[in-house]
């Protein structure tokens, strides 16, 4: 699954910035692979790009349009149709991150049947997986692992990527979310796998490679979360990091979405290693990727400064300063690029 | 799903033994159940039951066809189509624990729908799972655990169910993998539902009930298997025990199909406490149930003994000597029946 760019972003009619924030996302990372921006009237959500007709893409270059907003429920909306369906006459494929696949829906299917077009389901994986193997494979991996869900472990493996990239490190983002996907433009959402093929997905993800090429793996859920505790184990098992780092929000204080309670990032660095030995007996963590957004930039550098005197490890906030402090710990226990 | 029953287990013409293995096992806990066996010509496994033809056992009263064998690829064969028409004819439901779909089949779909029976694919859910919860829920629960996979974790916590109500406490085995759905008629193939509704669909095998009831629920997987420890992690996590026993077969020298050592009992002790305290922090483990087929009676005693003296745990082979002693434990910790 390679999704073509130039990527015009469809969003709908949504009432507001959370409902849109995969093709936000989208923006934030890979603005150059982005024309524009395609609205219905009505949408409270802004992507910052031009706002253009899909015959207005079509024409300027756009390869595939992505559906990166969902209305409430997940559902795609029959008046939503009609604008997929534009695309697909236009020539573009259209993405989706929506639960429902876009090929299950008559109009859409025949429409890109009768253009050659492609529809891509990122929530729903069409490749076949085989079980995991756990046997250590070539190259080297991180993997960013979390307190919780939704605490930066995307953002985190992006400017990974990003920094180490201008730091002259030959390495790649590899996705296991749907807006992940779409920011790479290829990967699986591995929490849409069926149970058995988790670890074997992402063995798929990042075969074997260079020995001195990283991948920068995106982690999903918490060994912590009682919903999602089992995805996270089998993308720990399947991508067999070398390194880790460990994502927090210092604010949540109950799991996300559930009653229970955050664990200490020792918690998480302990299990993490206790777990992730099964396949990497070196696996080691080198850094902690905070969102210090709730705090004051004095607020924020003090309390970076006392994690990683606590830790013994580098801390830093992405959006703020940057993965530099993570990557001279890389550096140090791996080499440079 | 429940599946109706008296069953007529369908053969096929498996060239041995294992390839029915299903059939064999639904045999062994549930021989009430099964009016017979339909075999095609050729077939080299014997389920013990009377053959008879599909008309015959629609006439004895048979409710359900179970395809209770896998030819190699889990494909179903063509030559097997007409045998599951056959029954659908004749009044029967027919369930299958094949990888593909009897209602893909449009021959079989049509039959169905023809005759007005239903189509059971156990390693398909049809059901529709919410994300696990992890709130405590009232009643008792037993899992069992294994060094590996297929060490008898299915077969402890049968014999557990059987042993259990012997001394009358309430008790119900549910089932989390094909021929546990079968014995039981009810249940969920845990190991194909969609990844993020792992530790959901426990919730929902096993759900509130009254406070002195057990349910025994089959593990799957291990904690310590780089292909499907994710499936275990979640089942621990919705299955919330409150105590557990760890399955074992001592010759085993690595992981099922993968090169990883078996870990030891301690580990699978410890990493099962560490872990499933998220969800229940009292959980503790009450045994040991160990396959000791490949040792002579004499050895299997002694086997047992040490291995019971070592882990302070009551230690038994649920085939030879039953779960007395893990039941007089958990007597003692929780409460007679």
């Amino acid at each position: 699954m390679d999704i073509a760019n130039p990527y015009l972003l469809f969003l709908g009619d949504v009432p507001d910035a959370l409902a849109a924030k995969t093709a936000l996302g989208v923006v934030d990372w890979r603005r150059e692979w982005c024309l524009g921006q395609n609205r219905l009237p009505g949408c409270q959500a802004d992507a910052g790009l031009p706002d253009m007709t899909i015959d207005a893409a079509a024409r300027a270059g756009a390869r595939t349009m992505i559906v990166g907003a969902v209305n409430a429920g997940g559902r795609l909306p029959d008046h939503w149709i009609a604008s997929i369906v534009a695309a697909l006459e236009a020539g573009l494929d259209v993405a989706s991150g929506l639960h429902v696949r876009l090929g299950s829906i008559p109009a859409i299917r025949e429409a890109a049947e009768r253009n050659g077009r492609k529809l891509f389901d990122v929530r729903h994986s069409s490749e076949t997986f085989a079980t995991g193997k756990g046997t250590k494979r070539p190259g080297l991996r991180i993997l960013t692992v979390g307190t919780d869900c939704s605490v930066g472990k995307k953002y985190t493996a992006l400017a990974m990527e990003r920094d180490m990239r201008a730091r002259g490190y030959s390495c790649d983002f590899k996705a296991t979310g749907q807006t992940g996907v779409f920011i790479s433009g290829r990967g699986v959402a591995i929490d849409a796998v069926v149970a058995d093929f988790i670890s074997g997905a992402v063995e798929w993800i990042s075969p074997a490679m260079d020995p001195r090429h990283w991948d920068v793996i995106e982690g999903q859920g918490s060994l912590f979360h009682p919903s999602f505790a089992g995805v996270t184990l089998g993308l720990l098992h399947g991508a067999q990091p070398d390194a880790f780092i460990v994502c927090h929000e210092p604010t949540r204080r109950t799991m996300r979405g559930v009653e229970t309670p955050l664990p200490s990032i020792q918690d998480v660095i302990d299990l993490t290693i206790r777990c992730g030995q099964l396949t990497n007996p070196a696996i080691r963590c080198i850094g902690l990727s905070v969102n210090t957004a709730a705090l004051g930039d004095g607020e924020a550098r003090a309390y970076l400064k006392d994690l990683s005197a606590k830790y013994d490890l580098p801390a830093t906030d992405p959006v703020r300063y940057g993965m530099g402090p993570v990557i001279d710990r890389l550096a140090r226990d791996f080499g440079d690029a």
